[in-house]
């Protein structure tokens, strides 16, 4: 009789924004004339941009002509952009990375899921509460509800930034800018997490899909920036939220040759070689007109467009940051992040603060509990609509009782 | 100190197909004028059809504007996609599948990678030699090279169909029509397979990325339309073969509800929600682009431009068939299937026969043994050049002392 991993039936039920999706078409369902506005979820609404929209069609044409069509890609990515995000994303912010150190994917969700596949099942693995699910659950996937996973508390005391363990702690996510709290860390924060990775041989799992909103200049954009972090630490990078590819797919992965793992045997391993391994066994590629659209952000035009569009959400941030403000509500975040995270009004629960928005302003958020027990209370805006409805969200707000 | 996945260290070094592409490079380099016809590599060559290019130009407009804009979609695929599969795919051949039960992917290798993600680790997995190298790199990286792997040989002597285990076998591997060999199951001999796996509660992992090449009706396309099938097998589809989707990524996977495993515990767990949770969790969907062109070959004319394909490139293998046959050597596959699996001439060992016909003919083929050691001896050769490309290679084998 064939086994199941059993790992799977300690997970809860369901993926956090599945729960929210169906809540919502339930009151949807009940409540047929309401005008939901969405700050829930942290997907976009601008269109794609057009220098990205014109490579696609470009790229579409080429695949319908003998002379130009292309089958399998390479399993880590086209040179064309490989090349470009070592030049653009890295060496003209003074990092040194090169192109066959960064493998493109389809999502940093895949990314950031399936980079487990290449660790140990004897890591002591730390992850921050609130956290993005998919860290904690793909852990939960391979481990089991183990005591090998660590949660590293983010609560207002520490300014939502984890303390350092005393102990050792074998690979450690960070998401900075972070989702769900909408905090960052500063160089010197971050430096001490690298100091602390090289000293104990950790591996630091860091995932910069925000980095886009950053704006100020001591908060580094890349781990990469801080010295000794090629020792020590992966990133994950997104073109889902700066050029608002969340439907289209792409996302790439740092892995610097420089990374060493020692096997139980002492040797030096290439943690590139694992990945490489993994990805050309699992994986066929990224489909080459989003490798082109990817591609075409990287162009002078593409480069203003993407800016263009960050500072838009970024407005949206600062609407929802003027109205809690006169409102009255405590809120962190939205400063170098599309995430705004909120303290529930009259210590409400985040599931009761869910409902009650919902079914009396008619506005969908995320309960902060949904990433982790230290998000109770709490609960997660986004910066991802439109001016026209994140303003009308925030007016609803404000007349709320 | 962090470690990594030591299952990774027993798998070979390299992946076959990377390690055919670095010789050819090698080849040509040394040889810059030769003429190189590749017969390796399973891609295709024809581009991608009218009605697929129609379909991804209309659904790139519609990320262009607003109004039309898609983000995130359902992990799972678009429900336009999912139904037109289980209408035309299934239920037209009068197989009940609903479209729930359908998952869209974005290609095969992922999604027969992946699906070890969900299985228990004890479990007893049985794996055609030779096969496929993704099924068992991927049992390798969870396992190990664990006795728990069983290889089934496929030789001359069985027609390359395995033989039904005498003691149970949890999991088995089973892909026809063939990757490598081409050679197909017909209806009673898959019927054998689906009653031991009842008998012995085995789960079935069924590929069917070549169905689109079946020409007798003695041929099941679909495990399904075997009784019982759906008590016990998943089955993995892919568009890269039928409608030349290699480099635009697109695959499905079925997982039936009537799918149901035990828990150590003696609970009954449902499969499908196992992979519904793995996807959502580690995978954010195929592009909507792409989801649209895979829509369109459901189409009436997009129906007619795969078959059209389908009939190209088994012209392609009728062209290889007649070569072989008036040259002399054995051969097997070609006539469901866009594989011809060739005996090597003069008892050459099958990376013997890969350099000769390289630097002799400068063909590329596959060497059998790539696919496991009882393909030792073999070779792959495919249908997927253009009619001259392969017409000319089978007049360089032929003039071949």
């Amino acid at each position: 009789m064939f086994q199941i991993n059993e790992n799977y039936l300690q997970l809860n039920e369901s993926y956090l924004f599945s729960t929210i999706a169906k809540r919502v078409e339930n009151f949807s369902a009940s409540h047929p004339g309401a005008d939901v506005i969405r700050l829930g979820i942290g997907d976009v609404t601008l269109p794609l941009s057009p220098a990205v929209i014109r490579a696609m069609h470009s790229a579409v044409d080429e695949m319908g002509k003998k002379e130009t069509f292309r089958g399998y890609g390479p399993e880590q990515g086209y040179s064309f952009l490989r090349e470009k995000i070592a030049e653009i994303d890295f060496r003209q912010r003074g990092v040194a990375i090169s192109p066959d150190e960064i493998f493109v994917g389809d999502g940093s969700k895949s990314d950031t899921g399936n980079i487990v596949d290449i660790l140990g099942e004897d890591n002591v693995v730390a992850i921050t509460d609130p956290v993005y699910p998919v860290y904690l659950d793909s852990n939960i996937m391979r481990l089991g509800k183990s005591p090998q996973i660590v949660l590293l508390p983010c609560s207002e005391e520490n300014g939502f930034l984890p303390e350092i363990p005393s102990q050792c702690t074998d690979i450690i996510y960070l998401c900075y800018p972070n989702n769900p709290t909408g905090t960052v860390m500063n160089r010197h924060q971050l430096k001490q997490w690298v100091d602390y990775a090289l000293e104990y041989k950790s591996l630091i799992l860091f995932d910069a899909a925000y980095e886009a909103f950053i704006r100020d200049n001591d908060v580094p954009r890349s781990i990469y920036e801080i010295e000794g972090a090629k020792e020590c630490a992966i990133e994950f990078r997104s073109f889902s939220k700066n050029a608002g590819f969340t439907g289209l797919r792409c996302s790439y992965t740092v892995v610097p040759k420089a990374l060493k793992a020692r096997s139980v045997e002492g040797d030096e391993i290439s943690v590139h070689g694992l990945w490489n391994r993994r990805q050309s066994t699992k994986f066929n590629g990224t489909p080459y007109i989003v490798q082109k659209a990817s591609e075409a952000v990287y162009s002078s035009e593409g480069q203003q467009e993407v800016r263009d569009m960050v500072a838009y959400y970024m407005q949206n941030a600062e609407i929802i940051r003027e109205g809690l403000t006169e409102k009255g509500w405590t809120f962190f975040g939205g400063k170098n992040s599309p995430y705004i995270w909120l303290k529930c009004p009259d210590d409400m629960d985040s599931w009761r603060f869910f409902d009650r928005l919902l079914e009396e302003c008619h506005i969908v958020g995320t309960p902060g509990v949904g990433f982790g027990s230290q998000g109770e209370g709490y609960f997660r805006l986004t910066a991802f609509n439109s001016h026209e409805k994140t303003a009308e969200a925030v007016e609803r707000m404000k007349r709320w009782a």
